[in-house]
């Protein structure tokens, strides 16, 4: 689903980013290290606050790319002293040291009072397109916060698209190459990426900012609670470019939307505006893009305010009877997507759906 | 979900009610012995064509309060003698007589021609919220109900408010004194409640005059076809305090409202108005308030004129698959409240969240 | 469900149409011996690209009617030869000959490029009601469609009605006859009929142009993709008219529409109009009625160009774990109908109803 827009010149690779996003989500924390360590980080203030109007960054947590947000400045440093937490210098050097070693590249991960907030922020790919190696990212990043005391998880983006599903580019270029082999090394990084989101067991709120197509669109389901900016839209057109559904939609898709306006979306590529998915079910609420980021840190803040057993225990009541059965699903579909990859005629089909797209351009 | 406006001065435990709801719902329509003594109710006049906009009771039933319509009266009696069906005076007596031993303190229940209609009106809570007591008479309405010759039953409540909730007051009072004891006693009757609902054969039609909060709109989807006047509401904010799903909304509100909007009412407590409840399915139609009672009881009537077997048969096929899922999601969802009212932590949790409400008031 | 308005003369029993459907739908297409003949047929102009606004026709595939489109005149055999296709003769004859042993009364179907066009066009019912005798018709289309390469299915309707549902004069007239013969027969036409639609395994498109009523409403969750015309409405009134929901509507219209819409529909026969379908879920998309045809015709030829293995196993995926629990319903239902038909007081309350209604008009 490659859009042409080109992704709107953010700063994403720049020096305080680079900075900043060593700072979190990493192996020691899974150690349950971290208890002082992000109560130091929890004052920072959320850039999800500051609504950032600039033409360049527009998205939850873009502010990130203005670089006048140093997280971790002096001044930061002197306001977290002056609250009264304990804050222990020689673990927070430790975690640190441990942090650097599996910082992230496509992702940034950021511990805030609570909760853990995941930004989509692709460096390696075109509006936060998913390749094998981002969808890892964002596993690592989603099993470090299962294992640390955040009561939830926030996924956003940088920038103005919300994710753009698969990477077509990447995956041309690997099937070509070597089709048995990549068809299913491509098919297990996304089931694993589906897995991940269907075991999570913390609420995961999604803040969609812009456009969400194929498996971008496509986990919402797999996420408890879904807010979207007027900017959002929406769009699975698997079949349009040769390809199954994939993300669980061939089931949760018409569980939500009804047979019939899933299977157009998923067969003729129908598009939802962010106010058709909420109002057929897929998503929550839908916020002005010029307030969007407040009133999600707002709601987010207030849900991590709850007791986190309770948070924990409603999800797994109101999930654990469907974990297998989506499982399953997942299995099949990737299944089915590794057999179209590896079979030349499905990937011929794919090829030259994806080819008439790039000289359309 | 203790709310501020008080109960509006209904008369609700006025000599009258009490002669009124005496004459329902007891033990001995069980043994089927009332076949002639309810077609002599049948011809009563129906509370609910009459449109009482008087601000003191404005919900379905609530003219019962005003006492213009003592239902046995003289002239009652002379109209019912005037209609052709065979009056047993004997029966009636012995009928009577059982039905003095059981009858009900906090919900009303009559029998119309064709269908039982109970009315929520709680002498010992506010706003229709529910205690273990109040929810054991409304089982015992539904087993009377169950087994009389009714083809459905009517669910509605009187006064302004639909049902609150769980009372909480009544919960703090006596968690405090003992914790192990009422949290087992408290999660039972509530699972004994929605298993009632789960398990009626008949179709229930609920007619929602105000807001219906937590356990009260909790069942809502247990029930067949829910009509709501414009001044319902409906919120589910068991996150909020401190609490688990109840009612089976762990598993039917995703179902129905689709899994967004679902965890965005039970984490977040998000309101719906009727209007929204209807176009997601909470509700099946939206009724102007001033003939909200006369729609709702032509479409009763209605449907009360349906064969019998078609009914039951009909809920049958549309339940009966969904049943044992049901129950054991009940199960699960009273195991996991009791659990959290066991805990100290859980409790103090709770009981923290509801003393900063009382003290805002 | 009987309607009044006669059906507008539709010349759907005219030499040139019996001519034109002799030619599609058979055995010989299910032994793959129509690869090049379909190659010929796939260059008809397609009747619904013509928006005929003629106050006699109306629907999709309305212009059969006006004789003026026969369709395999010599003039269309020259603009087929213009082609580049290759076309065998011998084997055409083969098919042709093969064909016309099974030729269809009350149903057209044609062969379109990739994807076959059955029509409702009752020549044998008012409004395109259902008996066996149709339902079979259908049922052997789907099966030669399902057998043949086309990769979808389209079905539409000839007329005003898209379908009435059940022919409750034929079933009066038949069950009167032979209570206990009859119920079974019709029962076990109405099974094999839900059935054929549950397991067929291409993608079905349906195009409402107007009224769809019981069965012809309640199928439609069992097809893929479902758009309506404005003029289109649903109602499936089977309590009101003393009988039990078919079709698996049971399960899933309140899969769909949520609990208390679909009682409302099953219980009360509230009628849906086309945009309310739509909001609710049960259509995909509604468009304008003059441009009906073309809407959904160009959108079915677009999915036709998709991936014939795409779009099976796309509908696979999203069905296969629903096929069994629908055929267990669609037992359930057909014989609880059984049942109902061939006791004499499901039956005489089945007759009482309907014949009011035809003293009615």
């Amino acid at each position: 689903m490659p859009l042409k827009k080109p992704q709107n010149g953010l700063q994403n690779g720049d020096g305080s980013h680079e900075k900043d996003s060593r700072h979190f989500g990493n192996g020691s924390q899974q150690q349950n290290m971290d208890i002082n360590d992000h109560e130091g980080e929890q004052n920072l203030p959320s850039v999800l606050e500051v609504s950032n109007e600039s033409p360049v960054v527009n998205g939850i947590g873009s502010s990130l790319a203005n670089g006048s947000l140093n997280l971790h400045s002096t001044v930061k440093r002197k306001l977290d002293g002056e609250k009264d937490y304990v804050f222990d210098k020689r673990l927070r050097y430790s975690v640190r040291q441990n942090e650097s070693n599996c910082r992230f590249r496509d992702i940034v991960v950021r511990k805030e009072d609570g909760f853990t907030h995941i930004l989509l922020s692709s460096q390696t790919s075109d509006n936060n397109a998913l390749t094998p190696e981002i969808m890892k990212e964002v596993r690592r990043a989603l099993c470090n916060a299962s294992a640390d005391d955040s009561k939830l998880l926030l996924l956003s983006a940088v920038g103005s698209v919300f994710c753009s599903g698969l990477d077509y580019s990447y995956l041309i270029g690997r099937l070509s190459n070597d089709r048995r082999k990549e068809s299913t090394r491509i098919a297990e990084a996304i089931r694993d990426f589906v897995k991940a989101f269907i075991q999570f067991k913390k609420p995961i709120v999604v803040a969609i900012n812009g456009p969400a197509l194929g498996l971008g669109a496509s986990i919402l389901p797999l996420c408890d609670i879904v807010w979207a900016s007027e900017k959002a839209w929406f769009q699975t057109p698997y079949a349009t470019i040769r390809l199954t559904p994939a993300g669980c939609s061939s089931y949760t898709f018409p569980q939500i939307l009804g047979v019939a306006l899933a299977n157009e979306m998923l067969f003729c590529g129908r598009k939802l505006t962010a106010q058709e998915a909420c109002s057929r079910g897929l998503v929550s609420q839908v916020f002005w893009p010029t307030t969007f980021s407040q009133e999600v840190m707002l709601r987010v803040k207030e849900m991590a305010s709850c007791s986190a057993v309770v948070l924990e225990e409603s999800k797994c009541l109101m999930r654990s009877f469907l974990k297998s059965g989506l499982e399953d699903v997942n299995e099949k579909e990737c299944q089915m997507l590794k057999q179209l990859w590896s079979s030349s005629k499905g990937l011929d089909s794919l090829f030259s759906y994806l080819q008439d797209k790039i000289y359309e351009v």
